[in-house]
């Protein structure tokens, strides 16, 4: 029998309330006395965490989270905390993410049901069949290089300034969680890679290693290139034609995996994995077993729902399941609950209802729709 | 009787096929003999320019634009120019932008006529009453910045960088650019100011300066700060919240505003202008009457249709208008053409057939677009 140590992030806003169910779905899957035991570990983080203690991310919380076999959080943030806050949550997120090494940041845009086509803002012709997985690079780039603030330096007082920079390694190896990515697919997906080569020294480096990685290690992937502006227009345009894999770095792959979040019509319903470590050097292993593992909903903490337990839990509850397939390795597992995710979504009722939370047009409360999904799973 | 030097520069692709048509239109507002003369001169810019001189920006070029009143761009750039190209069409774009100093870069998003919401492809009760202008600015940021290509220096031999760089009053005159616009309507039009201020020290800048700017010179428009992940998501899920003018640096506006420019259904349809000299310190007038004047439609030259007579010369009429308004003052003109258009795309053939080129659905071809609007202007 395996064990594993869970740490839970709850943090602030809905991010206690969508938790809970997805830990509802998780005890039910793994019962006591089961041959797999998850340990869960809750610890404090972001917004209550400052309220606490003065500090986003405790070190007691940090030491969890670097010893834990893997990590599920709900969201942080709120009104109280805005950007000229002394102390915020955000850096603890990201602290947390550059501690732990999760340098791949995956994040699946598609349909969870057909049913849901209809809540997309685009229309069903273009978002029919769009199935895509963004791959950002999460710990490089402009989010982690030199900065300067406005009036730091005498000699330049009115001027601030940030460094955009990557390396060569860091390249590669997103690249080929990228790659694993696509060839867990038969065929294998293709890859589409965004860089701004154009202007950027940086996308010229991107462009040169995502091209060389892939036709060195992985010639079996179609590759193509697209410029950041080009891409943020074909995901409202013509969705489908980014089908696959797309590969980017860390603050276009912020804009564009917000922007094809919309596709399925609810930020409630999309989980995200961030993972460290290398991925197998063995190039037939399709899998990666992650180091780490951080796993979140793509949805903020929501704070005007907050509190009155009518929040969409999928979100979480999908990142539960790429949990327990990537960090704990238990595909089967998972597959289980996103199929019945899947299944909550098509049932009809007898009266001919469907089973929504309000952002997908229902009435159907967290609580509700976890117990749902933990009875099918 | 006045008189103006206008640059053309019609470039590669269908540039020259849409700018002829701007011209026809522009020949029969201002006939030889009438009250202000238009004197239009033709010259050679972008993959032409390197295919006949070796450069994209021949000094010829650069001394017409920079005397002229007013510059109409067609589009550069095509497949024998990649990324790898030892030269290349875009960086004479850049350089010409940075010469000329057209920081303020004006690209309207809205519908010409309703009568074209069905080729969007948003829902129309998503798109129904969008009118977005983004303001970017563009010629400051990463794309000016100091970088260094990958291999450039000994000591960093796997490394890229690009530097971000923001001042203060490279913030405030953009900020006062898009006041003035804002200012323009009645009531003034509200601005969307968007950053990663979570992340970025420029991006903090940006927001301070805008701030202090609108509440010290323009207290009379209301202002708001997105983050810019959430106003990607924003344009698709809700593009109304951002009806009134989207402020922006110019790496943020590349991405947002191609995005912004589907809703409309048609990049063809979609005009720019790119300004330089500070807009009148005189707060309660509306106008803002640059220095330079860059105006072109914001698709580009779409090699694959080139030479076929099929583009969509609208784009680059509506550029003319506004280079009309912005660069000469004329806004009666200008509003002429703005009124021809839209009685273009209303207007329905004795059978019943609306006037659409391929892009928009139909048949009709570059010149008879252009005869039309010329016809009615
Ligand atoms: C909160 C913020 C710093 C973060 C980011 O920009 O990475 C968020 O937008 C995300 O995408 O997880
Ligand atoms: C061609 C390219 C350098 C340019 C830019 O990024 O500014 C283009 O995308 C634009 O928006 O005009």
């Amino acid at each position: 029998s395996k064990s594993f140590r869970i740490v839970v992030l709850s943090g602030d806003g809905i991010g206690p309330e969508v938790v809970a169910e997805a830990v509802k779905v998780l005890k039910v899957l793994f019962p006591e006395g089961s041959d797999v035991e998850l340990k869960l570990e809750e610890h404090i983080f972001g917004g209550c965490a400052i309220e606490k203690l003065g500090e986003p991310l405790p070190k007691s919380t940090l030491d969890a989270c670097l010893t834990a076999d893997a990590i599920l959080m709900g969201s942080i943030g709120g009104p109280k905390w805005g950007v000229d806050a002394k102390v915020r949550p955000e850096p603890g997120l990201l602290a947390l993410r550059k501690a732990l090494g999760v340098y791949a940041n995956i994040r699946p845009a598609s349909f969870a049901s057909d049913s849901l086509l209809s809540l997309s803002p685009l229309k069903e012709h273009v978002t029919k069949g769009v199935d895509i997985i963004v791959v950002r690079e999460l710990i490089g780039g402009v989010y982690f290089g030199a900065r300067q603030e406005l009036g730091a330096s005498e000699a330049e007082k009115d001027l601030a300034w940030d460094n955009m920079a990557y390396s060569v390694p860091e390249v590669q190896r997103i690249t080929r969680v990228a790659a694993k990515i696509a060839m867990a697919a038969n065929p294998p997906l293709p890859i589409h890679s965004v860089d701004k080569a154009n202007v950027l020294a940086t996308s010229r480096l991107w462009r040169k290693v995502v091209t060389d990685t892939l036709r060195d290690e992985f010639p079996a992937i179609a590759l193509d290139h697209i410029f950041v502006d080009n891409a943020s227009m074909q995901i409202v345009a013509n969705p489908r034609k980014l089908n696959g894999v797309v590969l980017t770095e860390n603050l276009f792959g912020d804009i564009l995996s917000d922007e094809a979040s919309v596709i399925p019509g609810s930020l409630g319903l999309l989980p995200s994995a961030s993972l460290a470590g290398a991925p197998p050097s063995d190039v037939s292993s399709a899998t990666f077993k992650p180091t780490s593992g951080l796993y979140e909903p793509i949805h903020g903490s929501a704070p005007d729902i907050a509190g009155q337990g009518i929040a969409n839990p999928i979100g979480t509850i999908l990142s539960a399941a790429l949990l327990l397939r990537y960090s704990l390795g238990l595909e089967k597992q998972a597959a289980l609950i996103e199929t019945a995710v899947r299944k909550v979504l098509d049932a009809k009722s007898a009266g001919g209802l469907e089973l929504r939370t309000r952002d997908l047009g229902g009435e159907v409360r967290t609580t509700e729709m976890g117990d749902a999904i933990a009875g099918v799973v």
